[in-house]
């Protein structure tokens, strides 16, 4: 990889995003061979929660420990110096001294990037603000690769609030660099923004629609996300939109048999716990996936795996 | 052991607890022998505290570094998906990819079971509401086996508020495998509750009284726990039982020389700290038994002991 | 080292000092050379932190990684049995049953040498209240030493609120074993207490001043410390005199090539972000101290290294 920080998906070209994956499954296959690993023995990871995301946190925590590295860190941030009126720069310039690689989630945008320029250890952006969280959007193409074997030649679809989610825009973005065709689902006003839409239309062919019925049958991934009921204006509308945007066994009646349907989870109840033990489920093997994905980002910027 | 969770002391049969205290006797004495022991090396532990439990928590987290491993986990609720709506259900199927073994405290009865059910990965019940927390009772025989090389033939009296203490159900239940006296002493309105007298009463000879003092001179084990002011409409009432049921030197003059106080703590008052340096004090002795019998029950939930 | 534990600088001797600064100078080439080292390997450290304290907590769970041990512990008081009413005494006597070595820290003057004289592990104060906070001392020692391969001959303003922060007393009282002239820089009614002034005077030469422009050219260490703003019964008083004793490049201007501003952080705006990549900024490296320091510690109290 030609960086040392993984801050935005924005920065990866489609071989290094290729090189990442390649690397999660080698290490995936030596993880299910030898148990935990040895590349990151001795390295200490710092997690800065700034803001509290247990699942994410979790999922780095253990992809460390499954390295061999130990690690150090917060869950959130009211026990921090940041009360003391330190700046984000201090912190940075002081944990640095304490760890090998730094995970950083922060509620400001940006924020990220500027840790990433401060400090002399790599950075992974862990989410900041509504802006990146690169690693998700990795995790969910490594998933994808995983069960068809390849990203190429699928019908994607991505469902929900596809206006406000950072999740939906990265991974739109991400999958724009392979031959896939994509299907925007989105009740109306939170339709996939203009300029997203326009970045990657040379590129794939794009669908937007807001009737989800019509693209069941045509896809093989359904990505859905949650719709959030503070969005709307009017709880009758939101209600109705709920309810015609729940996956379930009905909805996926007609869907083909190796339809796979992801989520980046915590879900409410967009997925109907039914779907959960269908052959259709793939959302909580996509959780899997953050261990060897974070595990690649971390041995690659540690240096420890070429 | 014939089960793959660790959820409620009733799921024990009594061979079961033996191999428990014995496989933790092992490791007691391999750990003073060689220092921390290897047979968990690369697996981690997940401690789920949906309420604060410091104590138990650092138990479980110290036993699984004795044993090699590693650990990932939270503290308490508040920074986790569940403010997001999150089902418990969800958070274990997540939670199982990042662990090979998970630690669950929470408030409500039957969580750990749920979790348990859910899981792919073992589960421990670190204590769910009112209702179990075996691995206290398990400590506490370890403790009783350990200072009296036996738990036949005892004399055993049990302090303090019977009612809804699920310290002390858990404790009669388990003690009723051997072959036992026990006393349970409680003041008026706190006795243990009728139908584990029962259930326990043709296994056990049992003695119901108020009278600790006629008591003492005759038990080989007392076995101390907190009367909470809150269960007392007149807190006049209170302060009179809780001077008459609080364990001093004047109280214990006519105990046996070998008598063993045990408290699973923390205590308030109900213990004088006049009597930590006595020859009964066995309670913080029975605070390290923590230590082997979590290290044998993660040991063997993991399949690395046999 | 004569003693088990670290509760106060005033406990040390000044072969005591020498002697860690020695080991944590050894410690920090075998780190450089070997990476992690094994010195703790199988030991726990347990971080009691009753009060937040993000970096300090952060620097001794990597020092006791980088030694090749493991961390169990708390960031914050709001979790643990001391809301039930359990006393430190007692807290202590249960976590020396899961721990080799006892970091605390308390709001509470006294409590670190309490816990010591309970625990029958190595207790290491991490600051109790306005008290002490001996680990800063070393560090800042060490940090002096480092920059200029020795202490003695140094000419050291401590710059700020002399009265209140406990940080300038302790380092007044151990910088008073070298020969070294010592400045006192501070503001009207915030002058180093009169017992402290008098209980060194005989070992060292003390300036004291409040003219921070013209101790500048003189100095080989610039420390300096917030001035608290809460000091102040007039807000007016407080912003003349934060400005006369912000230090920056312009204060800097007559300074010795030579001279190093250090600082404990967090800063606020005591020093300018312009002197951050200047020769003269010495406060991150003085930040890294706090590793092989505490590596020192550890190793020595739990008696790995000898």
């Amino acid at each position: 990889m030609r960086f040392q920080d993984v801050i935005s998906i924005n920065d990866f070209r489609k071989e290094d995003i290729d090189y990442v994956l390649r690397v999660a499954e080698r290490l995936e296959e030596e993880l299910k061979k030898e148990g935990t690993l040895k590349y990151a023995k001795g390295k200490v990871l710092a997690t800065l929660f700034f803001e509290p995301s247990t699942r994410t946190r979790l999922s780095f925590e253990s992809a460390m420990h499954r390295l061999g590295g130990a690690v150090i860190g917060f869950a959130e941030a009211s026990s921090t110096s940041v009360k003391k009126g330190e700046s984000l720069m201090d912190t940075i310039r002081t944990v640095e001294n304490y760890a090998d690689v730094i995970v950083i989630r922060h509620p400001r945008e940006g924020a990220a990037r500027l840790a990433a320029e401060v400090a002399r250890v790599p950075v992974i952006n862990a989410g900041d603000g509504a802006n990146q969280h690169p690693t998700q959007t990795l995790l969910d193409l490594y998933t994808i690769k995983k069960e068809f074997g390849k990203i190429d030649g699928l019908d994607i679809a991505l469902l929900g609030d596809l206006k406000y989610g950072r999740t939906v825009h990265s991974l739109a973005k991400a999958l724009s660099y392979y031959n896939v065709r994509l299907y925007f689902v989105a009740p109306k006003g939170l339709e996939m923004p203009r300029h997203i839409v326009e970045e990657i239309s040379n590129k794939v062919e794009i669908v937007e629609t807001s009737d989800l019925e019509a693209v069941i049958p045509k896809v093989d991934v359904l990505y859905v996300t949650r719709i959030q009921k503070e969005r709307f204006p009017d709880p009758a509308e939101y209600n109705k939109i709920k309810g015609s945007y729940k996956v379930d066994l009905k909805v996926l009646e007609k869907a083909k048999d190796t339809l796979k349907v992801m989520h980046p989870l915590p879900r409410v109840d967009e997925i109907a716990y039914e779907v959960d033990n269908t052959k259709y489920s793939a959302y909580f093997r996509q959780v899997w996936s953050g261990i060897p994905v974070r595990m690649a980002l971390l041995g690659i910027l540690l240096g420890v795996i070429k």
